[in-house]
């Protein structure tokens, strides 16, 4: 990511970060988020993204517009384009964290067997998304892919980066979405495509190193559509980003 | 609210939706998505916003970007500004809701005394936006007005328009917003100034006519900030729309 001018940067989707040739959603979206904090001196606290449409491996450029920047919070807005087609459509908040006060958290990190007893999202040879970082499935909630889904519309796992890299912000943006779709264990739904709308996360706080603890679970599917929510715990405990996203059950 | 220009609409803050002189937030929101829905021929299906400033009651001017519009969903950046200050910046996807499916529901309504056995959020003849929306706290949870604070970081209350008016995507904004801060039932916190950074609006349904049951609370109150989730259910039982926000908790 480098700044080509005011509110002008140049990116790169690097190979082996897509999905089947569709770049991962939250790696787009770190990718934006960087240039948007460049842009203001400061990481997202709060940032939400549309999609519009599929982003694959090459170069984009990412607008920035700085709608308002404070003494303590800065808002911004940017869009992510490719050479084909508008990719991204980001607003945010950014801040850094302001560690303090009085706290009340309702919840706790997802119970989770030892990393090695979870299931790898992706074997570890393979290329893509799931080589770069690792993100480990409780084995209850894996069974989708072998076409034994839990009933539960919940998936809790591990999610690292490769060779112990400290997780940052814009790691948690990657964490929030480097699991599959909660709906694949609901067996009204087939494992197939299925389109987030928009995702919004909450950085709340700066990780303690070591891997991060995942909850996702989606309560209300209805209309075709569901929510689904995401709590990122960091080694020590806390609560470090809190995301939702609406997206379209698959068809299949 | 009224088109000037492609692009380009004029508004009216009214007198009488405001807190103390600025004006409600979800009111300036509604009034904004008027205006966005206006430029796509749809009503809101996910919409974000962040405050830049107060609302004052006058004249605003809402400057809508199309980024994109498909066949069933469009892509809408926006800014409010008034002659004064920009007031919001917003992003959403706009679409008509697109009713059957497979349907799963992790919750139900929230049980609450009858109306008139809640308490009004303000009384009757008072001007002001708790004048023009009437929400109706369940009695525990109104305590905090009255320095007798739940404990408890929830609001359960009823929605209406007045004279029956029929509540449709924009009164689901307006009614996603019109509740106190659930903190000021924690005692930790005064009952103070609690700024909204960040709301996320996901319209789920068409509300059936008939006043709505909402439920408001926080889970993650750490670092000088809070989440607070609405669930907005309609008379027939169904999840019309589903809310979070991040805010500053208040400092007295």
């Amino acid at each position: 990511m480098r700044r080509r001018a005011e509110g002008l940067y140049d990116g790169e989707i690097a190979d082996g970060w897509d999905i089947g040739g569709n770049a991962n959603g939250g790696y787009a979206i770190a990718l934006a988020a960087r240039a948007m904090a460049d842009a203001v001196g400061r990481p997202p606290l709060s940032l939400t993204a549309h999609y519009l449409s599929p982003g694959r491996p090459g170069p984009v450029e990412i607008d920035v517009d700085v709608l308002r920047s404070g003494r303590r919070m800065a808002t911004v807005a940017a869009t992510m384009r490719s050479p084909e087609a508008d990719v991204l459509a980001l607003l945010g908040t950014f801040a850094d964290q302001t560690p303090g006060g009085p706290s009340a958290i309702d919840g706790t990190p997802p119970e989770l067997p030892p990393i090695d007893e979870c299931v790898l999202a992706a074997p570890p040879l393979e290329s893509g998304f799931h080589h770069r970082v690792r993100s480990s499935l409780r084995p209850v909630d894996a069974g989708f892919r072998a076409g034994r889904p839990s009933g539960s519309a919940e998936i809790h796992g591990w999610f690292e980066l490769p060779d112990d890299q400290p997780i940052d912000a814009f790691g948690l943006l990657m964490a929030t979405d480097a699991f599959a779709p909660v709906v694949f264990n609901r067996s009204e739904f087939p494992v197939g495509w299925s389109p987030t709308l928009e995702l919004t996360v909450h950085v709340r706080g700066v990780p303690a190193p070591g891997p991060l603890r995942c909850r996702f679970f989606s309560r209300f599917i209805e209309n075709g559509m569901f929510d689904e929510s995401g709590e990122i715990w960091d080694s020590a405990g806390a609560l470090v980003a809190h995301s939702r996203q609406l997206a379209l059950v698959p068809r299949g």
